[in-house]
């Protein structure tokens, strides 16, 4: 199973691409869409759809996780970041691509079975789990790959919980 | 000059089509689109950019108005709203149609001269400027035709003040 992930952001959206092989993983591709600040928000997400089905495009994934966005107070910023992660849902949906979402909480829970994990210990394991030489950088790549990864957990329970049934 | 109003919403897009045309205005097409409920979001926002695109390409709008979101405490709803509200500018992006926000209070200042007009002086003024025989149904698609005779009177203020320099 090829499992995309997505950090989504309207400056950086984070991504990552890796094949679930057995119990394994292993990385195909991650990285990081940037938009510039100068450019006006209509340009912005024109430039993150594009990028994002280009690389929909090039790996062919058959599910994505996504992180759920959270803000406790700044609404303003929410509607700005909510706009980037609607054109990232748009690229999957409109590839007939399913996309799951993932709270913070649940990406920490799923790596290092603990909600409150610190953002190196999430890193960590996600280099260890993908084999990388080195943790992933930027950080918006590495977190996208913690959600590919969360979902290759999840779904992994949910085919368990499918057998047991 | 023909301008595209757009009211955003998960639920509800509201969309007006309008001709500028001399100190005028003439009604091309307005409704709204709508997606149910137990939709899940990733087909939402598909149904939302697809029947937009339909919009624009049946249209051919030179530029489009959209409404700007202000939330000041639900940021949950925000995010969601922010996520169609994206979909709609990047629908517009695509074409390259240039795309102009504006808020709630610089519709009702435009049409009413008025920021503090009731919702039905604002749509008393949308039927009357449009010469339609009744207030057009639903509200949605009567605020994105607000939103676009909005942008109507800010690009003639904005030409004008062009031709004074």
């Amino acid at each position: 199973m090829r499992i995309l992930g997505i950090d989504p952001g309207y400056a950086i959206v984070g991504f990552g691409v890796i094949d679930k092989v057995g119990n394994g993983y292993k990385v195909v591709d991650f990285g990081v869409i940037t938009t510039p600040q100068e450019m006006d928000m209509p340009e912005r997400l024109k430039t993150i759809y594009t990028e994002l089905c280009e690389i929909i495009n090039r790996y062919h994934p058959e599910v994505c996780g996504i992180e759920d966005l959270y803000f406790t107070n700044n609404a303003k910023t929410a509607i700005k970041v909510g706009q980037a992660r609607g054109v990232c849902v748009l690229a999957c949906a409109m590839k007939d691509i399913d996309t799951y979402s993932y709270t913070p909480l649940q990406v920490k829970q799923a790596l290092v079975g603990y909600g409150r994990a610190e953002k190196a210990q999430v890193q960590a394991m996600v280099t260890s789990m993908l084999r990388l030489k080195e943790i992933p950088k930027p950080d918006d790549a590495a977190d996208a790959l913690a959600i590919a990864i969360t979902h290759g957990n999840s779904a992994e329970y949910l085919d368990k919980l499918k057998h047991a049934k």
